[in-house]
């Protein structure tokens, strides 16, 4: 090994040395990448797709006064290796470990905490504007996949970009797939720019190009005179129209391999004096025989066999496939049944769908918004649309669920997967508003399921419903450890009478609880549990519980969740209340077992805080 | 006069009559729209406007059986009026009367609820995918300004409708602005093709013109091809581009007050067999001296004089007003405080602040998700971004304050104007869930002032704070009726004490909450009321309140709102606890006194509310 990659100063590294020696270090953290995340599991496909650009980033920008924002955020590893955290990569997304994401708690090199997508540009033209107006001079650098290049924030940011011509650096980081399989008329118009420039050409094109480039208007021409007259960049055909249109130079495509063009080009953006696209070509999972073979398996993996590419494989079946398998049977014999995938198809589930009913598949890219209002359309004629995306990701549906979901009681079901605690990705992933938000919006009903079995009746039942429906569950097994629930009939189930105490499980929170009610029943105290399936509207029946204390037990903040609105509902009521749920701050990555603990979410800390309210402890 | 507007069928006379006709025609609605707003009120300049347009699409297209959706809806009123509802326009935007907006409760032909703008692109692509896998052939039109046309969700549309080629007819209505100015590149764009083009020139060359439009790839041509050979439409340049690699068929531009080429450019689009957009050029105000002149005035205006066009002149001073002179004012003392609009600069008060800090002052346009990430970028470098949307539009960047903002506790400040009950704009347009969303974010600060003198106290105390703040006042007058209050130092302030009850009046509400508590005095309850200015984080004084009861009193929605909340907070305490707050329901539209009563929100409510708790009734 040349590098140390733990102790070496690899940023002066990425500005002093020669080029075949960066291609020697680029090689070096592939392995290294490799390896660590073969034992950690996390984001590897993507990561191998930018090691060069990322080194190149490194050797022409001056971070961190310059700075440079990953959207999305996965593909940061190789910049959290070159700055400085080489050594952290063995507690990678473990508890109190290394985030997978960008942290500005954790180096100044972060500049921006991102998470979730195309927030890049838009925030990298609030660093330019700063800088602007501040009258300083550095450069501010947004690194977006062509998947989250489709979400329309990044067509708002691009809009006031080109409009004000702010000097942002927005580097399109184009692999032709995000998670999946890329969609859009952007995509196939991208695709259509790569295939039909030549790298060859692009390099060898190199040259002063002031007179014949397309531009706008005046603000482009005059940037264009006042920047070096020297400055190399790519040929630009006239494919780079659609940027151009927004008023932003468009350089590319480059190839995002080429360390000595990759440079050039990135130099040029840095001393041109408007706003630039440069379109990199990379390639997912790339330099690792089985992620190039398997680029979505190796997007986020468990730990895997270096040489097989295998995963220790769990015999554990997922919430998701359930969902998956049950919705495809489902839409078998109903044919208004619709899915809907915003850009995370296989991973919520709907492989299966896509295959038997691909008619009725609609994957609409990172695009949460027009997701759910397409499925408005879709309800308002006639069918019945089920939206499977996350529990965080649907946050930025929040406005749509109201207006043209609630407000015109359209009968659209969510799949909300991944809600509650969802362990390695942590704060910026964890589902655990979603009660909250859909709880507030009239005429919602919000159901929780607490194992599979619950999960796959529930959707046959919400189908039969009238008006918008969110089923939350977690990421995960599905398979509790409960014996099975009754049949689901719209109502909630009491497992077991409590003369002292009540726990209201919510939804997959069950396992939990019905430990704690035993470890209570072996220090005497009458411990029930009922699973609490229908979140909203809150059963009236309970008002009349006859039992001391009502604790509540829900995978979701408290403020705005089931428990406060139980407790608000039912204030008449002889028992006492306790709200057990996420408190009122956010929670880091780590495995489920610590975060629940940390949360109080677990048997334990359920059974403590109940049996002090016994014990006046 | 030679139609009745509010007797014939004057669906059936935009299909048969001559051109002249259907001019004396527009004319005639033009009159009626201009006396009957003058009236009541409403959204008069955009509805000018698109008279014209709304008679050529009932005269091109088979309403309901086409679907027609009128994208914000603030323009739908000739649709509504050519679809039997002239008579409803004296009870217009009134308690009870006819919406101001799409509803399809009150009419077949009103396809999609609409209020917050740019969805009408992702409704319309449901629609047309319904119809598609259904085997029916209608149309679909989405009819949308080039304001509306800049949010990001419009753009997450386009590129699903033109990669799937399914037909969509998406109807620019171009008026150079949406409710202010507007702002961006797209808007730039538009103007170069705009002025690039002659409408004769568009006019005259109305041909077919199969063999030399540019079309992005195969799919285009064969469609364009299975039409009629004989298809009539205008020409289209260079700069049709932008459109065109999406995929999508560009049409114009066309004048939008030219009834004959109108019908046909429409009548070409129904017959083509992809997708399309028709640039149609309008003026907002068109035919009315003083709104013409004065489009921005007009866009929502009160009752106005026809002759003059002078509104009576309301002596009261506005919570906007206060917010935009206060921050104005601030801002010349720290040079640190930028201000951020999403093309309600003039609305929610902060033309004086671009006035005097142009250089500080940033319209973003209609993307309300890009203004609070454009803000988190800025607050990451040092400024104070504070950032004017209303409640109801702030919905729409819900993740992004969490994401972006709370998760980085960044300095910045939400001015979340027309909070509560907003009035006539009704159901798509109250400030009710903001306490419920903003409170459930971690490490959000949420304040709300009881009038103009605390908003102006507090905005400057929110300044000298750390983290987000959240600041929501109501639409309307500021000058509220008690006493001023004292100084806000961030803390409640105790109006007086009641040893029976203590009213919690949530900000604005105050008033109301002091009549309630005169009155309950009068009955010989011991009446208090406190001001609640700091709705979140919830004061752990009050545990200790020497009272009864309890009332708590705000104008949001009760799930997630600041009284379940305290209850939850307080569930040891020796007092009772009635929450008073918007049912979980949609509140349609009228005036505020009206809409408070219906949701137990004014006095008399409040008052035999709370007596009934004392009288056992």
């Amino acid at each position: 090994m040349k590098y140390d990659l733990i102790n070496d100063d690899l940023i002066n590294i990425c500005k002093t040395a020669s080029v075949p020696e960066l291609e020697e270090l680029c090689e070096e953290i592939r392995r290294f990448l490799v390896e660590k995340v073969s034992k950690t599991g996390g984001h590897l496909a993507s990561n191998l797709g930018v090691v060069e650009l990322s080194v190149c980033l490194m050797r022409v920008f001056d971070s961190p006064r310059d700075r440079i924002i990953y959207d999305v955020g996965h593909q940061s590893y190789v910049h959290k290796i070159l700055t400085g955290r080489a050594a952290g990569f063995d507690t990678l997304r473990q508890y109190k470990g290394l985030s997978g994401f960008p942290k500005s708690r954790e180096s100044v090199h972060d500049a921006y905490d991102t998470g979730h997508s195309s927030t890049s540009v838009s925030a990298a033209y609030g660093m330019a504007v700063a800088r602007d107006i501040s009258g300083e001079d550095h450069n501010v650098v947004a690194v977006i996949g062509d998947g989250s290049f489709t979400n329309g924030v990044v067509f708002e940011a691009l809009n006031n970009i080109g409009a004000n011509q702010t000097k942002v650096i927005t580097i399109l980081n184009d692999n032709g797939m995000s998670i999946s399989r890329n969609v859009g008329a952007l995509s196939k118009y991208l695709n259509k720019v790569r295939s039909s420039q030549k790298y060859d050409q692009a390099k060898h094109s190199v040259k002063s190009a002031l007179g014949n480039v397309p531009v706008l208007g005046g603000p482009l021409s005059r940037g264009l005179r006042t920047s070096k007259q020297k400055i190399k960049y790519s040929v630009i055909g006239e494919e780079g129209h659609l940027i151009e249109d927004l008023g932003i130079k468009y350089f590319g495509p480059v190839d995002g391999y080429d360390i000595k063009n990759l440079t050039e080009i990135l130099q040029a953006a840095a001393e041109y004096s408007g706003p630039t696209l440069i379109h990199v070509l990379t390639t997912k999972g790339k330099g690792y025989e089985w992620s190039e073979k398997y680029p979505r398996k190796f997007h986020g993996i468990g730990p895997f066999d270096t040489q097989t590419g295998e995963t220790s494989s769990s015999s554990s079946v997922s919430y998701s496939k359930v969902f998956g398998e049950t919705l495809t049977a489902l839409a078998t014999r109903n044919d208004k049944i619709v899915a809907i995938a915003a850009a995370m198809g296989t991973a919520t589930g709907l492989m299966p769908f896509y295959e038997a009913h691909e008619e009725r598949y609609f994957d609409v890219g990172i695009a949460e918004e027009h997701a759910v209002v397409f499925a408005a359309g879709l309800a308002k004629s006639g069918y019945t649309p089920v939206v499977a995306i996350y529990s965080t990701f649907l946050q930025r549906s929040f406005d749509y669920l109201i207006q043209d979901i609630a407000l015109q009681k359209l009968h659209v079901i969510f799949a909300v997967d991944r809600a509650g605690l969802v362990g390695a990705d942590g704060e910026t992933h964890h589902g655990m508003f979603d009660i909250s938000y859909f709880s507030m919006i009239p005429g919602m009903t919000v159901l929780a399921p607490a194992d599979g079995y619950q999960l796959s009746e529930m959707l046959e039942f919400a189908v039969g419903m009238e008006g918008p429906v969110a089923i939350r569950y977690p990421r995960g097994s599905c398979e509790g450890k409960h014996l099975r629930l009754k049949r689901f009939r719209g109502s909630n189930s009491v497992i077991s009478d409590g003369r002292d105490v009540t726990i209201l499980a919510v939804g997959a929170m069950l396992d939990e609880c019905i430990l704690a009610a035993e470890k209570l029943r072996a220090s005497g105290i009458d411990a029930g549990v009922t699973n609490v399936a229908v979140v909203k509207p809150i059963d009236s029946s309970w008002a009349d519980l006859d039992t001391k204390l009502v604790v509540t037990v829900e995978d979701n903040v408290l403020r705005g969740g089931f428990g406060e609105g139980f407790t608000a509902a039912n204030t008449d009521a002889s028992y006492d209340i306790i709200n057990i749920g996420i408190p009122d701050r956010f929670i880091e990555h780590g495995d489920i077992p610590s975060l629940r603990r940390e949360c109080g979410l677990d048997a334990e800390s359920i059974y403590e805080r109940t049996i002090r309210y016994f014990t006046g402890k």
